[in-house]
């Protein structure tokens, strides 16, 4: 039975969740992954509202469509992250309260467990987001960071995620940070050394997105043979190298859609990753979770580029074999 | 007449001036880029002290090596950088003081313009160094910095740099930024944005060095032909990609040499940069000025590479023809 | 809304028109390219019968048709070429008559005037072809053309050919012109040399068909990029590089299709080509006109490829984004 | 018209050839190649029952299938081959008998002749298999083969051979040797002295696997130009290279599969092969013989790849052009 | 013993040959190839005059120099290709006359047999050069020329220079085309279609230039397993590709040295030409002529240039093994 | 200090040792790598007279050469393999004796015995060679073997191996395995498994030898990485890919120097080895023991190799970081 293909919310924050909803289904979709924000889901009224969730279920049900993971990107950032007016903009203002820096990191924690709490009421094992990190700024750049100054920064991420962690283990919900650049990991070796400062305790684990290892030239497969135990969550996003010489991979501060950048999100299948690999990947390591469509591509009509990244990932998604010896009798 | 080739003493700077220079001389070397810091250069002595530039002119005549261009990287990060703990390691004590961000960063520009005129006692034309950035951290980052947000930064970056320049113009002197990560310009558009910000004023320039530009994925060739006039000062130094699947583009915050990074430095000659091509992108733009070996290889002895690199360098460096017509006669 | 896909008849040109446009029709093509030369297209009739060019619309209306564009490439080859036999058997008597280079010449820009008042009855506004080129046989050959004989030749191409570009003008017709091996512009150089031999005069630009660029080594996205107002028609051709240690890019004067060719052409999205990138580029650029396909393959049966390359573009063309903005919601 | 698609029954020995062509002609196949084991083909019940051969084509044809080519790969891979314990799992217990390899190899060689009269009660042309090898130890080995080891033991193959293919002749069979790996012919050069140890006897001939050809580095469409009156038989079975650094293109004896193999079997289409190229190669030889799907891959379900690979056939294999001429007219 | 390293002196017609003669001594050269021109070689003289060839041996012997072959490539061209102005600048006067195409083919073809008696006298077993060609404009153009026109082409080719290749045959020196663009032959199978033309005549081969083969795509030594036979002289001269997207393999009729053009000529040892394959080819073709430096490099000072591309094929030119049995015993 | 830099005798075992280490002190060697064989190492010799190796470490000491390692590879291979013809050539007459396989295994187990016996009193610390293999033949061929079958094979290569390497133990000695086609372990997995056969006993490791891990697409540095312990010996031979599309990596049975194989050898630095990799990677595990030149390449005249191989190694050995602080300073 192949995955159920779902529609990660967040990119279309935009528009009101009935309405998307409903396209999400005609486009084929079998699931939505909410993300907190807009109205798609909110948080505090999820903890309120006797029947909030409830009701969320059934205005999806009435398009064929299953919760099967809740997000909250943007509060998960402010939670381990050097605060500053960007962040203003991404989380609710009750979060942001004074912004002070610390009591918004503070907030920010709170929230993240509160979205725990309402992830158990909605009925979903997984809790997926961004961490923030406070050594981002230290990446590849200068003045080098000493070892005391990166293991000072690890033990802080622990340090306030470990108390969101031990909600998701009370309610039994799973935390999958998007390994991602500006979070405490970005790719493998970061993955391994934020596993380490947690003390590989089983609530945390990650949501595999291949878009930004493939622009870091990691091969997305190598992670999940990493990761086996680890692969909570999966988003089917693509991306494209853009490199002739003059474009480099850091990208010049321009943004995305921007041909002179080194790099750039495609609609799935329309970049250069390997998802066939990809899907032989998460077959031996035995996912079975959803594959969640996190749409982003500036040169394609949004709802065009919907339908057809859901199409592609049916075609793409084919059935592991049943047992190894039964794959096809040797000559 | 081939360029001549210098050492550039700051990878030394735990070895003393005499010595090293004695060393440069055996080695092959025509001349130092002498590096504020330690013994090699003291900024506030050569402004105080009548003939410091003249004794260190003179100890370099005695190994046949001259000073082609005073650098000031350490302190030249602190003018326009977010300053924290790891700053205070890499500038002199007066320049820190108190530790205060602002008043750090308004004593770094002061020792800045000091250096400006001390390498105008020296007699260069050139000082070389970083700039720091306030906006390194929202590099290929999360969340992502608004338009605003960069114009801001790259006006307080023209802010506190001009009152520098002002000085460089009056003295005759001119700054080459290095383009770096962690710096205002890292690649060949936020080089762009960089000498926009500046209005394109004459006292500024780069200092062209392709290892970062190679591991980034950007023609160093392209680089110089995009900006023939302001190549002021060149470093050689080699790197290599390291990509095997599991290591990345961005590091993974581990130390130089470390087999898990996606990249690392080399001594010129044995890595992935094509110098040929770098010999005639010079050649084409008419650079006159030295070769400066920045030597950075933690996998090879560094005093068998200094030597090495500096045969390499002149092995390397061949005539360019001296009219096109003259080149050689068509059949 | 997608580009109309049509159909190039010069390929077909063996097969009477009513009868290719019956099938046209039924493979799913949208419009037609009319070739002069044939039944396809006769520009003396449609100068001389009142509803010539009204019946053509008929017959193509009657199969669900357009034309989008009028072509007449044998003749436009004639107008700047070294004249010689292998002309006569492209061109209709009446231009070749006495075989007198400069009188063919003459005749034939006279023909290509007549065109273009023809596209103008036929209600299309690009005409498009061949300008052929009294410098061909420079290229990348033997003894070397001076600077003043390329300069001449850039002027007799411009001398021949303002005559018909004003009566384009007159007529409100612009005339692209292929880029193609044989023609005054043949890669991205020659083409912005060509423009500027015409002074940039607006009723001049290309019809862009990336077959040939391909093989050429030259990034057809490139040339969109460099002439975004230029691109007045564009063809869809697919090519192939077929290198293999004894076959060369210059073809050894060997027949499409034979395998000791270095290149061949293929039928579109069997070849080599970056079609991807390539709509991408259309999109950048804001080109709507035509997506005609040029069919050529030696190795796949004519009606069988027609259809296939119908159903291979309309696939291909998707929607750009409405806005950039609208594009994706950043998380 | 296209090439008749069939599906090679020998991975599939474990079910029943009644459930199979069932399935066989639902998945949209129009053949069998039948493979001599289980109750697929029994080779001593053709030739002893009278109608044996007749049920089958009944069976078949109420499928829609017709057999195209009989297949006995594992009693030919006894014929020449060094036996030992692994032959006996392969062989039919009345040709294994008394385990004496000499008195092994004549009964393989019976049942191979038996095989080609069969062939012919079939109503088919072609018998296709494995011939073993008594050399094939020697393979990139040590110590280092003598030429007269070399000689002899392709002498050896052909006087075990040419009995059998003085049946095949008799009864108007042609047999067609896999080139593989433990065959007298794994690669071009070795089925070109494979053609010389047989003074190219038109009863012998190749089955095309391009499966094999790719892994070892050589390019299939070469070997179609080197023997084009040869191909005999194909079959169509994708392969990977999966190199990593560690993995090695010997494949350390691992189980296919193991992804610590340096290449693997895949699904068609699935793989790494140039399929677009070999059905050209295959038209520019002429053959039109069936493609026969010889389903591999451990990575995907057994029916799920069977119905996959069908419509991967059928949409790969197009109409070569009806004439040179016809292909398309030139502009 | 290493085959000599010689330097042909038309790039350095400017220079008198008694300068040049000297330089090339102290540069370390074995030899010259001498180009009829300037004051290199004239062949009028060298008819008309007792010791002219005598004279040029005995300075030539005063720097320890050697004549291995004699060239007239200017002249050589004029025999068979299309007349114009381009050859007025490249044959003596004497030759060009009146002007009139057919006349001038006449005389130049009467200069080249000249040129094989002056060999004779110079005591060099080969004359080497250029044919022209009278179908050189069809190549990779418009309008396709047709097999006839092609056939005509070679005809007219070898009708004009049989007669040559007789005084060749009479006076026993062998006529070594350089294969080259604007030549009769220019890449594999076109040399393949000239010895053809020729009937394959003894007296006529081949000019190895590996330059032109290498931007064609081309191995060069697939060209020298080809024509093991009918390698009669080599130039070393390198070349590189320049591809950037923009840049195109046909070089937009830009001069050589412009970094617009697709492919461009370095110094030996500056390029993409793999030499060490080339030494073994020749090795094993058993070519034991000189290896004769064609110095073409507009980013190179020519004087250095020259010197060090006779190190660098000194340093290459290694010994093949003595036999094969006695190359290395096995382990 | 780099690397002392040695000659395996056994390519030269045609010519008398006192010749030959004349030859090898002139060419610059510093030692050799004896071969028993010839009348380079006699091991029954060895063993029977008092001052048989005394005269060896004169004769080599007369040169300025040490011996560091002994070599048996011709009698190792007879231990684990299936005894055939092959052998009788490669091995002592006493040895051989009347050829019956087993026999043949237990004399040379107990000469490889003695050779262990001769190492120590020879001075050296190794004793290097091949091993044979039982399973050789199932490499990559058909029938597939059973995983039982395969476990066999191992636990028959521990069962004769193990006396041996008791031996070894007993006069401190260790055994180093050529990682070689052949043998029990030919690539990284094989040789994790030959480990585990024999329970990670000291006594065994390996010779890396990269040549052969080339041409199976491994990269010879992730071997050592995995390996670090056991890589008791360095043989410097380089290897070249020969694949153009009819070559294949399997060699068609074809002689080391016949083009038509898919890969070759090479004289050091002539191959496609990245040496500078693999000194890193020998630098990274802290080896230090001999660079033993293995030379072959029969396109290459012997004694110029031999010479041309010691330069190059002597250049590319460098100095590793005296330590990782000192490397060089950060900026």
């Amino acid at each position: 039975m192949p995955r159920p293909v779902t529609l990660f919310t967040l990119p279309w924050i935009d528009r009101p969740l009935p309405e998307l909803a409903q396209k999400a289904g005609e486009w084929g979709y079998q699931g939505l992954e909410l993300a907190c924000g807009g109205d798609h889901f909110e948080v505090q009224r999820a903890q309120g509202e006797a029947n909030y969730c409830q009701k969320k279920l059934e205005l999806l049900a009435r398009h064929d469509l299953t919760p099967l993971v809740l997000s909250n990107h943007r509060v998960g950032q402010a939670v381990a992250d050097v605060i500053d007016e960007r962040h203003k903009a991404l989380i609710p203002e009750y979060v942001w309260g004074n912004g002070r820096p610390e009591e918004v990191r503070q907030r920010a924690a709170e929230e993240m467990m509160a979205s725990a709490r309402a992830a158990q009421k909605l009925g979903v094992a997984v809790l997926a987001g961004f961490t923030g990190s406070p050594i981002w700024s230290y990446v590849v750049g200068y003045p080098p960071a000493s070892p005391a100054a990166l293991k000072a920064g690890f033990k802080d991420f622990a340090d306030v995620w470990n108390p969101i962690l031990d909600v998701c283990k009370e309610v039994g919900v799973r935390f999958a940070l998007e390994v991602h650049p500006g979070q405490i990991a970005f790719d493998l070796y970061s993955a391994e050394m934020t596993l380490e400062a947690l003390n590989g305790r089983q609530e945390f684990g990650f949501l595999f997105d291949p878009g930004h290892l493939h622009w870091q030239g990691i091969d997305p497969v190598e992670f999940l043979r990493r990761f086996p135990d680890r692969i909570l969550h999966v988003h089917v996003r693509d991306a494209v190298l853009t490199l002739n010489g003059r474009t480099g991979i850091l990208g010049s501060y321009l943004p995305l859609g921007d041909p002179r950048r080194g790099w750039d999100f495609r609609s799935p299948g329309h970049g250069g990753i390997d998802w066939e690999a990809i899907i032989r990947g998460l077959n031996e390591i035995g996912y079975d979770g959803p594959l969640s469509v996190d749409w982003k591509d500036t040169g394609m009509d949004r709802d065009f580029g919907a339908e057809d990244a859901c199409k592609f990932v049916k075609r793409l998604d084919f059935e592991p074999a049943k047992s190894s010896t039964g794959a096809a009798s040797r000559k």
